[in-house]
C-alpha cells in the first residue's frame, strides 16, 4: 500500500465513520429530528455499523484502521513504525471531515438550535448544547476515572481484534481489512470487519456509560476542533479541559492492548 | 443476465423492499398494530432486513440493485449504460407493488383509520396521516438543505457498497449480489448483501433524522404514485412539492459516488 | 436422511424454535419478568434468534425446516412430497414439546398469575391474559384481512428463502441447512440460516403489526393445544374460532411463494 | 494447547465477557450512566457481544469455551475429561478478574451509590442493590422453578453449540473456536463464535425473563465472590442463599445438552 492509498483511505473511512457517529448523536439529541430520544440501543448500534460502512469503505487502501488506537496497536504487535504518521494524519483529517459532513446533513436541525419556540406541539423548547454530538463528556467528571474507562475500554477494543486478525494478516500491513483475493476474492469476502463492528456495539453499549467511548483519539480530537470553529447557534462549550483524556486514554489503551497481546498469544 | 430476468428480478426484489419499509412504518404508525410506537430501533431494522429480504431474492436474476441510485452509480463507476433503463424501470415497478403488497397486508389497520373511537382503553383516538408510511417527509422543510442531506446520505451508501463489491464483481455485471457458482456454489453464501443491509440500517439510524432517508428514487416515488390513488380513509396529502427532491438527491447522490470510488480507488 | 432423523430433528428444532418464541413473548408479557413491557424490537430479535438456534441445530439431521410452510414451499419447487408428512408429523410435535418448555421454565411467573397483588411497589396487578404468549390473536378481527396478511407475510419468508438457497440444495433434500462436507467442512460454516433468521427478525418488525406473523402454521396449532390442556391460572381463552386462519394463511403463503419461485427463477 | 494457553486463554476470555456482561449491567443500572434505563434489549446485545468478544479473543488459545457448561457439554460429548480443569480454573479466574475490571471501569459511578442527592435535576436519588450489576438475582424465588429455568436455558446453549460446531472439531479439542488454517487461514474467519453470540443473545431476549440468565456457572459464581468483597457503598446483600442455583442449574444443563445431543445425533 502506498503512502497517498493509506492516506486517503484513511480519510475516507475515518470521515464515513464520523459521519455516522457524530449523524446518530444528532439523531437522537437535536429537535426536529425524526430519531430523537430514540435511546442507547440507537446510539450503539449508530456508531457500530459506521465502522462497519468506514472501515469495509477504506480496506482496499488502507487496510481500515479509521482509530489511531488500532494503529498504534498493530504498530506495537508488529514492530513495523514508519507508516504510523500516515496513517495518524489521515484519521485526524478524516474525522474533521466527518464532523462537517454530519454537520451539513443536519445542516437545518443545527440551523433551529436557535429557535426557542416552534416545536410541532407549540411548546417552548430549549436549545440543547451540541458538544456531545460531535465529541465525549463524561457523566461524572474525574480525571483518574475518565482515563482509567477509556483505557480499559479500548484495551477491550484492540485486544480481541489482534486476537481476531491473527499474525499471518498483520504481517502483510493489511490490517483489519479482508486480504485481496482471498476468499471468494473480492474484499467483501471478509467477515473480520463485520465482528469489529459487531464489537464496536458491544463497547457501546456494555462500556459506554461512563465516558461515552471515545476509545479512539482521531473520532474525539478532530471533531472537537470542527465543534470549535461551526457556526452552530447555542452551540456551549467545546470543553478543551476534558479534551485531552479521550486522546490520551485511547492511545495508552491501544498500546496496553497490543503488549497484553504479545505477552498472552 | 437477460432482460427479462433483470425486469422480473428488480419488481421482486424492490416489491419486497417496500412491502417490508412501508410496512415497518405502517406498523409503527397505525393504530391497532402490535409494533405501534415502537420506536426508531424498529424502523431502521425493518427497513434494513427489507434490503436483506428485496437483494437476495432478486440477487440470482438481477445482482439485486433494488435502488436507482446503485444502478446509477454501478452504470458510472463501469460506463456499462445499456441496461440501466430495464433496472430503473422494473424498480419503480416493484416500487409500486410493493406499496399495494404493505397496503393488503395492512388493509384492516388502514381501513380503522376512519374510526374516530375504538380503541381499546375506550379513548378517541384521532386518525393518522399515512403519507409517512408510503413516502419521505422532512422534519424541517428547507429544499437545499433536505437535498443536501439526500445526496449526502445516498453518497453514504453508494460509496460502501462499491468498496465493497470491488471491481471483479461490477466488471461481471453482477452487482451487489453474490456471484452463481462461487464461494460455497450457492447465492447464499455471499455476505455483501447481508453487509449493506447492515449499511442500510446503520444509514436509517444515523442519517435518517432530517428527511427519513430515501435514499433510493423509486422507493419515494413509486408508493407517492400509488399513495395519492389508495382509497384510504384519511389518508391526507401526497405531497407533491416535496416529491423531487427524494427523486433528484439520491440520483446525484449516487452518481457523486461512484465519482468518488473512481477517484480514490 | 432417514425419516427417524427428519422426525427428531425437526422436533428438536421446533421445540427450541418455541421455547424462544413463546419464551420471548412470555418474558415481555408476565409480570415478575426481568424484560416485562421491553416491547416490540425484543420480540422480534427473540422469534428471529429462536429460528437460528432451532434450524442450526436441526440441520444435520433434517435441513431445518421447523415450518410447514418451508416444507410444502420446498416440495412445491421439487416435485418430491414423500417425506413432507415426516416434517409435518415432527414440526408439530416439536411445537407442542417446546410449547411446553417455555411453560417450565416460565413456571413462576404462570402460576403467579394467579396473584392478584404482591407486585414489588405494593399496588394490586391484574392478571394478564395468556394466549398471546403461545398463539397468535389479530389486533382487529376480520378473517379476510387476516388471511390475506399471513399469507403475504409467508410469501415473504418461502420466496427469499427459495432464491437464497437455490436448486442446487433444494434438490439434495438438505433443505435450507448447509450443507455436510462443503465450505470449511462443518454445519457451522453456512451462513443461510444466518440469513433466514435475519429474515425473519425483519418480519416480525414490519409484517408482524397486524395479526403477530404465525408464519408457520406448527407454530400457531401446536402451542394453542398446550394452552388448552396446561394448568395455567387466569389463562383465558384458547380462541379456536381463530385457529384456522394461521395454519391455512401460512399454509397457502408457502405454496404460492413457491409458485412464484417456479414461476420468475 | 499446552495447559498455559487454556488457562491464559480462559482467563482472558472469561474477563472480557464478564467486563462486557457485568459492564452492561452497570450501565443499565447505576446512576450517572449514559445507557441507565436504556432497557431489556440492551442487556441482552451487551452480554451476546461480550461472548462474540471474548470468545473470539480466547479462541487461538483455548478454543474459546468462557463457560464451565459448555467445557462439561464437549468433556461429556467427546469422553475426554483431562483438561476439564484447567479450563475451569481459567473460568473462575477469569470472571473475578472481569468483575473487578468492570468495577474499575465504572469506578466513578459506584462511588457515587453512596450520594443521596445529586442528580442532574436536583432530586433525590436513592443508591441501586448492586449484585444484580454482578451476579444474577431471580424475579420469583423458589429454588425449584429457578433451577428448572437454570437448567433449561443452559440445554437451549450447548445443545445448540454441539450441532453448531460438529464432531469433526470437538475432537480435534478446538472447542468452538474456528479451526487454525482452515477457511480464509486465520481465526476470523470461522462464523460460529459470531452464531453463539446471536444464541446468546436470544437465551437473554427469550429466556432470561425469570431469573436473568446465569446459563454458566463462572459468570454467577466468580463476580459473585468479588462483589463479596469490593468496598462499593451501599452495595447490599450478595445473597449467598441464591448462589448454588446458578452454579449447579447451568452444570447439569450442559450435561443434560449434550446426553441429548449424543442421542439424538
Amino acid at each position: 500500500m502506498s503512502n497517498v492509498d493509506i492516506f486517503v483511505g484513511e480519510i475516507i473511512g475515518t470521515a464515513i465513520l464520523i459521519l455516522f457517529g457524530a449523524g446518530v448523536c444528532a439523531a437522537v439529541t437535536l429537535r426536529f429530528s425524526k430519531a430523537r430520544a430514540s435511546g442507547w440501543i440507537v446510539i450503539a448500534f449508530g456508531w457500530g455499523f459506521g465502522v462497519l460502512a468506514g472501515a469495509y469503505t477504506a480496506a482496499p487502501l488502507s487496510g481500515g484502521h479509521i482509530n489511531p488506537a488500532v494503529t498504534l496497536g498493530l504498530a506495537v504487535d508488529t514492530g513495523v513504525w514508519d507508516k504510523v504518521w500516515v496513517y495518524l494524519l489521515g484519521q485526524i483529517v478524516g474525522a474533521m471531515l466527518g464532523a462537517i459532513l454530519a454537520y451539513l446533513l443536519y445542516f437545518a436541525q443545527f440551523r433551529a438550535n436557535v429557535r426557542q419556540t416552534g416545536t410541532t406541539d407549540g411548546t417552548v423548547d430549549e436549545a440543547v448544547p451540541t458538544l456531545g454530538i460531535f465529541s465525549t463528556i463524561p457523566e461524572i467528571r474525574n480525571p483518574v476515572a475518565n482515563l482509567m474507562t477509556e483505557i480499559l475500554a479500548t484495551i477491550a477494543l484492540v485486544l480481541p481484534i489482534l486476537a481476531l486478525v491473527g499474525d499471518d494478516r498483520v504481517v502483510q500491513g493489511v490490517g483489519i481489512g479482508p486480504i485481496p483475493g482471498e476468499g471468494a476474492g473480492i474484499y467483501g469476502s471478509g467477515i473480520s470487519i463485520l465482528l469489529v463492528s459487531l464489537l464496536v456495539v458491544g463497547i457501546g453499549l456494555s462500556l459506554g456509560g461512563p465516558t461515552g467511548y471515545a476509545i479512539n483519539p482521531a473520532r474525539d480530537l478532530g471533531p472537537r476542533i470542527v465543534h470549535q470553529f461551526l457556526p452552530i447557534p447555542n452551540k456551549g462549550t467545546s470543553d478543551w479541559g476534558y479534551a485531552w483524556i479521550p486522546v490520551v486514554g485511547p492511545a495508552v489503551g491501544g498500546i496496553l492492548g497490543a503488549l497484553i497481546y504479545n505477552a498472552a498469544f
